[in-house]
């Protein structure tokens, strides 16, 4: 199977971390697509993703699979041991609430701000915004409020359990992962009191399936676009 | 178990829809909550639901699970024969694919143009809104666009097999007839070139777990305040 996506962006990120966790990394080729260039906008990637995102799997029989939450569901499935997921029928219902909660409370809300209320990739991607450029702002600034706001709430649920979604490490904690990681290269900040998202954070990072993990690093041509 | 939610509402009617199709109707209790009076915005239902949506699942032991996805894993999987959200990891993976689809592409599209671009369900709800009108106005045709878009790519996708996901009727045919129903109270038509779309939806209408969901109606007091 091929995974098309960019190392070192938040989306592409979570599939990453699936595949260390559920040991799929040699299984996979993958084909990087060039977000900043835009590429995932143009026609040959729109039809294999009408959405025109990334991360986005093909298997061997040209199936394709797009949305991280789809992807995470065959791939934690495919050995019929799933670790991410669930597996009882209240997991599943728990862990699928907080990854929903995870995007839209902080991934996506992020990726809105960052996208529509600063210079976000750069110029080739400007073109697929909408024009109002006032607007997207205001928009941005009112889902980086949700994500400083969705924060908090992640504090509070880890107060309660050492995972987003009860005892065990799952999908949802890889997406708020992602999140917080998109925040700081989005310069929102994790205030000093949420000690114990902080505290989750560092542990999350040392998990093997996060710590060693292929494509964490940015393609060398990104940094340079990037200014780094 | 129990089910926070209210009549009529395209939600709501998701969740219906997977009860009577899993015949789990006479094992649920419903507590209705008046979406129009805005009392799942009050502090008693933000305790349980903090994203102050319905509908919302709370168990026997008082677990709670909010997202129509999230909630109908766990009921479509409580028998342990899953027929909404997939068996195969393929299937899982399209199944949540198109679901995702089905909520961004068009029912949440049509959400937000009708609570940001029309007067909604009135001003209960209002003060809960960004005080912007013009730019969530603006905000709002965008997402109708967005949903008008939405209903030829489902029309497209209907080409090539019987139901959104494949070959069999899933939770993502349920959350495009659930987004078409709130199409058509919000105001958007399905373009009559759409043939594919309706001759799918007829079909699906005439499913027994369709035809027969309990909770289609909208109670009498909303019907009035509505206009009707």
């Amino acid at each position: 199977m091929k995974i098309y996506d960019r190392p070192g962006f938040p989306n592409p990120a979570r599939i990453r971390i699936v595949l260390a966790q559920k040991g799929l990394d040699a299984k996979v080729t993958f084909e990087s697509v060039d977000l900043i260039g835009a590429q995932h906008k143009e026609d040959a990637f729109l039809a294999k993703n009408p959405s025109g995102v990334l991360p986005l799997l093909e298997l061997d029989d040209g199936t394709l699979i797009a949305e991280s939450t789809a992807i995470t569901e065959y791939l934690d499935n495919l050995d019929g041991n799933p670790v991410l997921t669930g597996s009882t029928p209240r997991e599943k219902g728990l862990i699928h609430m907080m990854q929903r909660r995870a995007e839209s409370e902080l991934l996506d809300a992020v990726g809105i701000y960052f996208h529509h209320a600063t210079p976000g990739l750069g110029p080739a991607l400007q073109k697929h915004k909408s024009p109002q450029w006032e607007h997207r702002k205001q928009w941005g600034e009112r889902e980086r409020d949700r994500a400083i706001r969705g924060m908090c709430y992640f504090d509070q649920v880890l107060r309660e359990h050492p995972f987003v979604a009860g005892d065990n490490f799952s999908m949802a904690d890889i997406t708020v992962f992602a999140g917080l990681a998109f925040a700081d290269a989005a310069g929102i900040q994790i205030a000093d009191e949420l000690a114990q998202l902080k505290a989750w954070r560092a542990r999350v990072a040392e998990l093997p399936a996060v710590k060693n993990r292929s494509g964490q690093d940015f393609e060398a041509e990104d940094l340079r676009r990037m200014g780094f």
